[in-house]
């Protein structure tokens, strides 16, 4: 019997508030509306801005909701007026949404589309402000405009990726953030050039997408950074040339690197989400002309400070969200460039769990042994 | 009688210690050395940085001293080796030297030469480590390498840089500093592009070279913002389309903006050298592209900051010196600009001194009637 306009049952991990663990429960999802796309989930992984929420430092996170925001899966039904996929469409969702028609996707010069931002940020859907999910008749706020943590979900048509059909969707869901974000950092928001020198601090899943993507533009010297030298192996099969722990030395590291590098990096890249080592990546810039670029996200109220001097003398500050991609646009040529093995997924992938143990994979998140773990959801 | 050679007994106005009025005195500038090349000053201006180390805030200001960097003058001898300027030429003094060949010229990426800075940096010239000028003996420290509150000076030959005989000195020494940087700041830091909106924040003459380069760039509107109100007339004149006073809301000035521009600016510029200032200019930016460029001088020890969302989300924090204008290579063609009636000078001059009123000019110098004081030293 088909599914199509009619609600599913099926299973979703439900955050019911902060700091609790993950509910694994049968939801409703509604059929999608106008402009919208309901999605068979494959696979999805986990990201530590999942974990941020649920540990109820994200001040914007609404609960009870659904979380999740790297995935992969296979279009189930389309609601009115969408013609960009069709049922059957392999896809990757996509929290960064690309309409191509808004003032920012409209600019040339961003990827943030603002096209459903306002509605994603309030965890419900653009046509009719409310959630497509249920537990128990009550309502269930989206997160992150994908709500991936469930068997099926909804997104709006403009956050949906299609992708080629042969690509494995228990791998290729990692483009859905944290990869994508690390190599969209070096090719897209530094453009980092061969020949340069690069810092990268913090070596989870993202930094390490940071040195693949310094790798591939041919950057000269890579180092890597991290409090924890476990991670210093991974790191050098990646492709760092230098791997620095800050604590072996009394130093600042800013100026521990700046010594190394005869006056500092061409680029840096902050992927822990703490401020302190933002300013540290800022200031083992080099004079002139070092860019820094922040991935990771500080927690709620935190803030970056250095001397103006800094900058005054050359060294500019940025960051970056989804690595400056346009996601319907770029994640199916990410998807191409895995599949003629020009970029590394599975090497990612550390750990593979089933929606029940979501839990168990959550706490291994802050293990340094961890990359991604990936819950398999079912078949395409 | 030749000079040549010879050391030149000359007025100069020395600051004995900060905070202190300026002391002109009869000191004698000894023949340059090697690489170097002793100038006869025309006319030289008063820039706020002077007035800055005079107060004994900065940090690396050495006493006593011979202040001064924005003026212009002729060539009086050159010592050995000096091939780029010969006795007689028309020069402009340079606190931001070129020299082309150190790693920073060799970049491409900045105009920080780094040949002479770590002398300049300590009042002394690089052949013998020591100090041209001596006032009774005593020897009288250099500064940012120039020294042009002085009949004569000496400068390291990448400093200088060679200019049209015909320009008026008494006008093109601006371009040793405050309109410059203004003009490089927009056209080449940011590079304000045709349309854009553009936020300035100070508007003494390097904020009005700001408006100036702006106009130049065809910038669509141009917001001039001080809690002087009466520099509005003058931002006006110069092509500011909105003036804003930040005293006339209770609404950050940054919230202001970005309603008034319906999400923000393009491209900000601080001319204040205020942390906070630079922070609202960063944040008045738009979502997504918007650039801050950081031309004022902060107090020493003053940090900035933001909440690194305001990165993350595409904004760029970035800063100038002397507006990325290769000092020797660029001078000569803005003097050009300058005498072909594209861009202006005279109207930034609204003082003329002789070098005996100087302290009378420095107390000018924070009235909002001034922008810029210039003293007339002798004839070319």
């Amino acid at each position: 019997m088909s599914t199509v306009g009619q609600p599913i049952e099926c299973k979703a991990a439900i955050a019911w508030e902060a700091k609790k663990p993950l509910d694994v429960r049968t939801v409703v999802v509604a059929p999608p509306q106008a402009g919208e796309v309901r999605i068979k989930i494959v696979a999805t992984a986990l990201c530590h801005t999942d974990a941020y929420t649920l540990s109820g430092c994200d001040p914007e996170g609404l609960f009870p909701c659904i979380l999740g925001h790297e995935a992969a899966g296979v279009v189930e039904s389309v609601g009115p007026d969408v013609t960009s996929v069709a049922p059957g469409d392999h896809v990757i969702p996509c929290y960064q949404a690309f309409c191509g028609a808004c003032k920012f996707c409209g600019s040339g010069k961003t990827n943030l589309c603002g096209s459903v931002r306002a509605w994603t940020g309030k965890g419900i859907m653009k046509a009719n402000e409310q959630s497509r999910f249920t537990c128990d008749g009550k309502p269930i706020y989206h997160f992150m405009g994908t709500s991936t943590f469930a068997e099926y979900t909804v997104l709006h048509a403009v956050s949906v990726a299609k992708i080629n059909p042969q690509a494995p969707l228990d791998k290729v869901g990692l483009l859905g953030c944290g990869v994508a974000t690390g190599l969209g950092a070096v090719w897209n928001t530094a453009k980092v050039e061969a020949g340069a020198t690069v810092a990268v601090f913090g070596l989870g899943a993202v930094g390490l997408a940071v040195i693949e993507g310094s790798v591939i533009a041919k950057a000269g010297r890579i180092i890597a950074v991290d409090t924890n030298p476990e991670k210093f192996e991974l790191a050098k099969k990646w492709g760092a040339t230098d791997v620095i722990n800050p604590k072996d030395s009394d130093k600042p590291i800013q100026d521990v690197i700046v010594e190394l590098t005869d006056g500092g990096v061409d680029y840096s890249f902050e992927c822990v989400g703490n401020v302190h080592v933002m300013r540290s990546a800022l200031e083992c810039c080099h004079k002139g002309w070092g860019e820094s670029v922040i991935i990771g996200v500080a927690a709620s109220g935190q803030e970056i400070s250095t001397r103006p001097f800094q900058l005054v003398t050359g060294r500019v500050w940025k960051g970056t969200a989804f690595g400056g991609f346009k996601s319907r646009v770029d994640v199916p040529i990410l998807v191409e460039k895995y599949m003629a093995g020009e970029i590394k997924l599975d090497e990612y992938i550390t750990h593979n769990f089933k929606l029940e143990d979501i839990n168990q994979a959550f706490e291994l998140l802050h293990n340094g042994q961890c990359l991604r773990a990936v819950l398999n959801l079912g078949s395409a």
